[in-house]
């Protein structure tokens, strides 16, 4: 009896040992069980996390912005529905701090960003599969490497995907102050394309005016100004071929009338919460067509095409080159999340700077 | 002096001779020299016309419908603008009475439609060029070949050139029973495609339901019926890829809102003079896209593309065939234009019926 008393008692010591060693990590997580706003129903749980097995890695999460897809996830207003319980986040950047036993392209210690849409990202760390990772050079700030693989892949398929747009001609957009607006601007730029950005009025327009000029906007105008503008029209600038939308209502009809003939407008954002009013004749006798772009749909699709390392390695090269810097943020920490969703996204639409949650 | 004189009178008399036997006939035209309304600007004047010379051809005009371009063109509300006087109309069926010398391809007695637009085609008779005609066999009827090169070939485009519609797949449509939606429900039928026509509730509805069903519809829905149908819920029919839009405004929407994921919404009208409402939703989670078809833009472009002389085949094989009809018309003589144009546009939209106006 003493024996088999004594064997048991090693077992479980052994059992506890095993355990402990796999208990490799507490991380700490936004999770949400039910849809509603993100300071009601998020909660920060402590999660202890195994060691990685097989081709999963443990990341520490170095920071993840809020974006808005983000947000109306979290409220049950956007097409993906997570299962619950969810992790909330779909962007980052993070470091690798351990491999499992077959994982071959990554190493600890390496940048990685999310490679897949969904992995929940709002946690000081994770366990991923090694196909589900991008890795990056350290040498990409952390803001930039965080707002990776939504906005700026955003902008980049935008200007590549729907109509010709060559150096020398010309793209409108609204929401110009958007994360994508900024990167529109910044890609417009780098390619020798003109871009005219449309920005709300405010109090300190020309401080946002000179700021997207200085990030690469050839002209910034206000909702009001470019209902009378005549910039396209004393060949100051060609008729854009694209524009780009993520506001609607009487903004996407203002920036669809300065069109060329057979121009595209392209929808990816409806900040204003009103659809869009499209002219018969701008379709028939224009030749105008209106188009739609989810970042999600796209990657899903292209997930590995050539196309979309071309499309990394490409923007990759432009921060490296400090051609392109990420949206206007603020870092704020883990903790304070309540606050940053909150500031993050309200009814009258994009805040005026991005908020990246810093986890470490 | 007598001798002068007589040498002088012979030249007059030849002069006479050559000026007699040059105009072979006078014709009866409809020109218009200001914009309005047909019925006020329009006036039926007697023109002699030459005989053709070179390349031209004296052709007799058999019949001529009236469309509502044309009308909108007389308006000066059509972004094509005649020069003035300009003789009214854009199609026709007409049999050559007369060619040129140097005319190859025509010769006297065959029936002819335009190849090319704006011709001016509401008279008794006119002078083409060869090169502005096609020759059709006279087993198609009258109806047929005056109608032949609008609307049957904007039906023909906008179900091959935008999205791949497939026997056994499915298009909806409002103005359902407009000169092109006739011609679209035959198409399908044809072509093995359900198609769903809506049209606006009236006192014999049943009448053209069943009319429209006869000619190739899957299924007829009013304004009203559409909005709550749930004909492609049930799997009674797949969702549509391909929505045909000539009205605009609420009906334009309600179609729109059947297509399926990476469906199109082709507009080629706006009889209800309302924009196109587009939900934001559909354009970036759906993937619709909301493009227009003038046929007088792909004409121009396709003038003597083989694609186009393939369609006329097609569309004049099943006229032959009988799997194709025209539109519901009634001949009137060109005399009653006045009654004719009033009668087949006003604000309310398209008459019940095409008028055709009967030159002999």
């Amino acid at each position: 009896m003493q024996n088999i008393s004594s064997q048991r008692f090693l077992q479980k010591s052994i059992d506890l040992r095993q355990w402990t060693r796999k208990m490799a990590i507490v991380a700490k997580t936004l999770k949400f069980c039910n849809y509603g706003e993100p300071a009601d129903v998020l909660e920060l749980v402590q999660e202890p996390l195994s060691s990685p097995e097989n081709n999963q890695v443990l990341v520490k999460i170095l920071a993840a912005p809020i974006n808005p897809s983000d947000i109306n996830t979290i409220q049950g207003k956007y097409p993906v529905k997570p299962k619950f319980p969810a992790i909330a986040g779909n962007e980052c950047v993070a470091e690798i701090q351990e491999v499992g036993s077959c994982v071959k392209n990554l190493k600890k210690g390496q940048r990685v960003v999310p490679f897949v849409m969904g992995l929940g990202t709002w946690s000081t760390h994770a366990i991923y599969d090694e196909d589900q990772l991008l890795p990056i050079s350290d040498k990409i700030g952390l803001a930039e490497a965080a707002t990776l693989t939504v906005n700026p892949c955003t902008a980049y398929r935008m200007l590549k995907d729907f109509v010709e747009v060559l150096p020398g001609h010309c793209v409108i957009q609204n929401g110009a102050n958007s994360a994508a607006g900024q990167a529109v601007h910044q890609l417009c730029k780098a390619w020798g394309i003109n871009s005219v950005g449309v920005v709300r009025d405010r109090p300190d327009i020309q401080d946002l005016k000179n700021y997207l000029k200085k990030l690469g906007a050839t002209e910034v105008l206000t909702e009001e100004e470019v209902r009378t503008s005549k910039i396209f029209k004393g060949n100051q600038l060609p008729r854009p071929m694209l524009a780009l939308n993520c506001v609607g209502g009487k903004s996407a009809t203002e920036i669809s009338r300065h069109l060329d003939d057979k121009g595209v407008m392209v929808t990816y954002g409806g900040m204003a919460r009103e659809p869009i009013s499209v002219a018969t004749a701008a379709l028939i006798f224009k030749d105008i067509s209106f188009r739609g772009f989810w970042i999600a749909r796209w990657t899903k699709k292209n997930c590995t095409a050539p196309e979309r390392f071309k499309m990394f390695e490409n923007l990759l090269k432009l921060i490296e080159q400090k051609q392109f810097v990420a949206p206007v943020h603020e870092m704020v920490p883990l903790e304070k999340y309540k606050d940053a969703t909150k500031a993050s996204f309200d009814l009258k639409g994009f805040a005026g700077k991005k908020y990246i949650l810093c986890m470490q």
